[in-house]
């Protein structure tokens, strides 16, 4: 008996619509997913690309390799900006593209609470362009500090302030920690960057929040291992390109610094808001939309929403957090679901199972929650280590990454400290400074201040 | 007997300024390297990361880390914009750099021979961001013709040309044709990769016109392997977004295309012509200053200018090409000549050792003029190999380099094949188009449309 091909039309190539479009393999579907980017991304370890340790190249796989045996799929790159439920037809910003069932899987992107003007001096980490814009802030931070004679300035450029306890930012300090400690120790010759400042601002009254208490503790231990000062219940006000005020306690405080980095909200793709709008229903206060049991939209058996878009709420009652494992348990699960939907099954409701969750500190540590076993420290990062390459080997044997772990662990190298992107020079714009003792220097006078060791031309 | 320190400034941190620092190591000299990266970049390789084939992190070294241990050497970012010769300063964008010694190696960039305006529609492969771009217009291509649905426009969308049939002019369609042949053979679903044209375009009556005429003959079959189509004596007159005008044998010919790539003509760093200025000198007309035999400038025997920035007859009366060979050489020799000048002792004149040269043609083929030696196919292909991967051995232990042409070579993949920047889409601006069947079709009517082998939806 030949089957009618229904078609299936996934929004966006993340954790949750990529597993989705995997679980569509050999079914009697018309598979399209739509991606603003040629390529998936390995999100959990962006922060490693930011820091210097990964190349974006080895944490993103074209999605067409990865779907290319897959048949019954294909790719298009195209960006999706509203939907025509009656006509069932999701439209492009250059094209509509019909469906019979849809699944919306567009994920989000950090939310500055209101303050768009922070995007500019606080950038958050959510896409490659991110990762390779952040790791230019903090390598051109220390090259301006070097430069720079002012020591009030030097201070400024060597303070890195992060915003947001949660595992991102809780990995990014970890990483900047051993930066500025390990990676660059002998790479200067008129700072230490081992003198940097690095900062955590936490809201609440612990970091990684969503962990269990000793694990947050642990994190703590590990953190100011390398130096990282961790601030509490602290909030940022506001944030200039020199300095940052905050409030911790009630009292307002001021920061001078360079860099900030924002790890702090995360917001619903607008999609979610167009969805909401052409269906008439209604989003939560991060962009969220509500879903039913068995993650469609109400009264749209055919159009499932999953990953970070979908407010959904955990047998423990508490809402579902935007993590790649529940995209990916919501990708498989909605797979299956539209496949029982199109023979008239019947369908049972999703449930999460929760593995537990991790955070990476540093080179050699993490802590791990795994709901019957929590680990912390070196036991901690080789589950975390574990997991990690399970995934990515699952998808195209990205062995490299591997390898280039094990390499930056027992070289504790950072090989890829590029910067890239438009000039950032000068540095120091509209003011001209020596940068090395000035030319009328006797000769004598420079032979004393250089020594063979402990250099200083200044 | 305690030796006074002289200031030693180089410029450029490319082949030529490298070298010449790393000669310096424990030479009771003060360096000081200043360039605008903060990174050496390894340019014969720069194609393969226009291909996706290796990221830029796996060719491009911090030259803080390649120059961390040299205790009498510091490293400078910043934009060197002028001369004082007779202060005897460096003018930079943002200050000022006191010399005593100063060695000039700013290397040069690509050349339109007048025509800027085709930098735009025609970008050259100098730098990290130059093969990016490249990258995201070739990958772009790809998916756009994914898209198109008429047959002209396909058929623009897959005509790549590269304009200058030098080594790297070879490699870039070499690489292209791998790419159309093989590494996308299973990606697309509307169109076949392989049906894409790549065509070569070169001034002269043979491409590799500086190798041995044997060798450019099999590097021509070779590149004919590959489907890639060769225009000798052909030289482009107008390069548009949309089509190439060129004149082959005193005819005018027009071709469609949207992706054209130049590896046709380059020229002196800007900074030549202002030293040629700060010491009433002349440049040629490729921008290099002509130098003595010591490579110093006349009549400023402190001042040395090496690498793609010196104009300098070999032995057997030809002008040296701008190789790294040639600048490595010189950076080597320029360090030497510097310390014995230094110690009031005469020096040789430079003679430039030439090993031969070599270009790779695809996947495992090329071939290598070594003097007494010349290789093509295979062969070359391993002798190729071998000399690439001990220099960059040399400098940082990049094993991982080796590690991904390994994989790259037995799974024919290129996984870094990101499409990252500012974001391009849409893809067909300023009109509507469906990609799909539209969404009135009747069901039957889409069920046989749809095979489980070579499907096509439109």
């Amino acid at each position: 008996m030949k089957r009618d091909k229904h078609r299936v039309v996934i929004i966006g190539g993340g954790f949750g619509g990529l597993y989705a479009a995997r679980h569509f393999n050999k079914a009697p579907v018309e598979v399209t997913l739509v991606d603003r980017k040629n390529y998936h991304l390995f999100q959990p370890l962006l922060y490693q690309v930011a820091t210097g340790a990964l190349s974006p190249g080895d944490i993103a796989s074209p999605l067409r390799m990865i779907l290319k045996r897959q048949e019954n799929t294909r790719v298009i790159m195209a960006e999706a900006i509203g939907f025509d439920t009656e006509r069932r037809q999701v439209l492009l910003s250059d094209g509509e593209l019909p469906y019979d069932f849809l699944v919306v899987a567009a994920g989000s992107s950090h939310h500055y609470f209101g303050n768009d003007s922070w995007g500019e001096h606080a950038p958050g980490l959510k896409t490659i362009e991110d990762a390779t814009e952040i790791r230019r802030r903090v390598l051109l931070a220390f090259e301006a500090a070097e430069r720079e004679t002012d020591q009030e300035k030097i201070k400024a450029w060597l303070t890195f302030v992060v915003v947001g306890g949660g595992p991102t930012g809780v990995e990014l300090v970890g990483a900047l920690g051993e930066i500025a400690r390990e990676t660059l120790r002998r790479d200067f010759r008129h700072i230490n960057p081992a003198d940097a400042k690095i900062i955590l601002l936490e809201g609440s009254r612990r970091i990684l929040s969503a962990y269990p208490e000793k694990l947050s503790l642990k994190a703590r231990q590990s953190l100011a291992r390398l130096g990282v000062i961790i601030r509490d219940k602290t909030i940022a006000t506001e944030i200039y390109p020199d300095r940052l005020v905050f409030t911790s306690g009630g009292k307002e405080e001021r920061l001078a610094t360079r860099t900030v980095l924002w790890a702090a909200g995360v917001i619903s793709s607008p999609l979610g808001a167009r969805l909401a709008e052409a269906v008439g229903a209604q989003t939560d206060k991060t962009g969220r939309l509500a879903v039913n049991p068995d993650l469609s939209l109400p009264g749209h058996p055919n159009i499932h929403v999953i990953g970070d878009m979908a407010h959904v709420t955990g047998r423990d009652g508490k809402t579902l957090p935007g993590v790649a494992q529940v995209a990916m348990q919501q990708g498989k699960y909605v797979a299956r679901t539209v496949l029982r939907k199109m023979r008239g099954k019947t369908v049972k409701p999703f449930h999460y199972r929760d593995f537990g969750s991790m955070a990476t500190i540093g080179r050699s540590s993490a802590v791990a929650d795994l709901r019957w076993l929590r680990l912390s420290g070196f036991l901690g990062w080789l589950a975390w280590l574990f997991v990690h390459i399970m995934y990515i080997v699952e998808f195209q044997s990205r062995l490299l990454v591997f390898v280039q772990w094990a390499w930056n662990y027992f070289t504790r190298g950072r090989s890829t400290r590029l910067i890239t992107g438009p000039s950032p020079l000068p540095l120091f714009k509209g003011r001209i400074q020596a940068v090395a003792g000035s030319g009328d220097k006797s000769k004598s006078d420079r032979a004393e201040r250089t020594g063979v060791s402990g250099i200083t031309w200044r």
